[in-house]
């Protein structure tokens, strides 16, 4: 049976468990999967027990995912070189921060045939410039890589609510693999063979998302979100467009575009903290830390690395969402200065 | 002066109330156009006194725009004929089923240099099929109709929250007339040459909402209504593509298509109510009659016209969501069923 594929999930937080739910089950419903599935847990003590073997004992996260089950298939490695050893279907899906580390310890214990798909939104922005996550694990693995990005909020997916998502793979033979895997009753994928914008969609969304935010935080009119996140979206399209090459207009609506880009411009944490920056007076550091508890703020951060490449080719003002997001997250540009931004950037917003 | 453009605002709603605080100002800062600016007002009587005059004297409709001024050359007609007399800029902005009556007072009354443009969302479903009321409009008066479409919750536009707008229209020289007209530093347009699409989109998006409305009482998911709309999005895009032809998608991404969609699926009437019927056990009609104050629910007419086209072409499973919405109201189909056509129409979502 050494031609079966056997996955690895390489991350157990609240979307990496999310996905083990879905995973867990599909690999018992297909003869071409192993029906054990890996987990790489990083190991941490809860209530004086190991996560580790809560998790495969009690077959719950309970620190990331509590409540919701684990199929009794998914075993928790705390060794990630053990973790992936047997594995050719990686799903990594850690905090980017870790991506570097991890794929420094497994280098070299890989099967050969194995292949990635990187579910981790946003960029690797530190020292060589926007580098898309996946080619960042795919440089330092030698594999490989797809992605998936959706409209996929980790604690409806766990609920079983209905979602979709979009897989960018380079060729549909190991996309239809990554759909038979990713696939359930209330979880959809479709597959573009244009996975750069699907990533690319997956992190410059968040720059929109603060930039919604600071329009509730000054508003809170739905004509003007809307408005930001119809001018955010053309803007995206034009940056990648400018910098990465054309992308067929169909790829934007995909789950991974304008789905990803309503979900996150709603509720998600770049839009609430950017809100709260407005009403509070704080900075965003410390809203930051407030509320979000460990976790960081990526949309920021995006801008800044996005203002980089505009920089370089003097594009600020033809980007005055980006640019605006930028200032105003660095340099103490007024916020409400972000309705100019719309203003012009609603003056040539042609595709 | 004989060349000047002399504008008619036919209505006085909420909506034509917040446009007559944008047209009034333009006029007055382009050579082109008459200073001054009829409204018909359909008369009524508001504590004792005619709408009209208190229009004329106050500068405020205070029975749809309470509590916003109106600029003073705002001038309140109660007699349709006379109002649009000497006009040849006529902006049609009443409830639809008005829009007969109305034109058919006014026929033979007009300038022969008199074109319109029609802010009225929806279809004329009585009898002759789907008709767009530009197109109605069009044919009763003999003049060339635009439309003007967006992401415009009136009242918002009213407190001049920015926000944008479509202008469609068949050749770009009106169309420009048109767009200077409509432009405000709050209130931006672009001009597309392609009015079918822009009006469709401003009827089709109802359908969705309903269906929105239906998701959010079932399951209060972002993701799974993000998911609606962009489903939603894609059949509409292939419902205009089989019956009317194909459309830029370019035109998708105007405020008319993605930016009005996200608004109306937010908080529109046809959200409310849809999302209310899940929860109440209460009819739509019922619901209705309570919710919306003599208002009507467009959505599931909109479906039940739309069915129409689809079943005369055997195409009713090809679009699983309109399908859903219009048996769901019509025909006592099960809410819950509106995920299974979500699930239906993720399978073939392909643009």
């Amino acid at each position: 049976m050494a031609n079966l594929y056997k996955v690895c999930i390489v991350g157990s937080g609240n979307w990496g468990s999310a996905i083990a739910r879905i995973v867990g089950s599909t690999v018992t419903k297909f003869d071409k999967f192993d029906n054990s599935v890996n987990m790489y847990v990083y190991e941490e003590m809860v209530d004086g027990r190991k996560l580790s073997e809560i998790i495969n004992t009690e077959h719950e996260n309970v620190k990331y995912l509590p409540g919701r089950k684990l199929p009794e298939n998914i075993v928790a490695v705390p060794d990630i070189k053990e973790a992936v050893r047997n594995s050719n279907l990686l799903i990594f899906v850690v905090p980017h921060q870790f991506v570097d580390g991890i794929c420094n310890q497994i280098k070299g214990s890989l099967r050969s045939d194995a292949c990635g798909i990187s579910l981790i939104k946003g960029f690797d922005c530190r020292g060589r410039g926007i580098e898309l996550i996946s080619s960042a694990i795919s440089r330092l693995l030698n594999i490989e890589m797809s992605v998936l990005m959706g409209a996929n909020i980790a604690m409806e997916v766990a609920d079983e609510s209905f979602c979709e998502a979009t897989i960018g793979c380079k060729d549909r033979k190991i996309g239809t693999v990554w759909k038979e895997l990713f696939t359930a009753s209330y979880f959809r994928t479709s597959i573009v063979l244009d996975p750069q914008t699907v990533e690319l969609c997956g992190a410059l969304k968040n720059i929109i998302a603060v930039a919604s935010g600071f329009v509730m935080g000054l508003c809170h009119s739905d004509n003007t979100r809307a408005a930001m996140i119809r001018l955010g979206l053309i803007e995206m399209i034009r940056f990648i467009t400018e910098f990465y090459g054309e992308a067929r207009l169909e790829t934007y609506f995909e789950s991974c575009g304008i789905a990803d880009l309503i979900t996150t411009c709603s509720m998600g944490r770049n839009q609430r903290v950017a809100e709260a920056f407005v009403s509070s007076g704080k900075t965003l550091a410390e809203l930051e830390k407030e509320m979000l508890k460990g976790q960081y703020l990526q949309g920021p951060l995006t801008a800044m690395e996005a203002n980089k490449f505009l920089q370089e080719k003097n594009l600020e003002k033809d980007f005055p969402i980006f640019t605006a997001v930028y200032e105003i997250c660095y340099h103490n540009r007024p916020v409400k200065t972000i309705i100019d931004a719309m203003r012009e950037a609603s003056t040539h917003a042609k595709l």
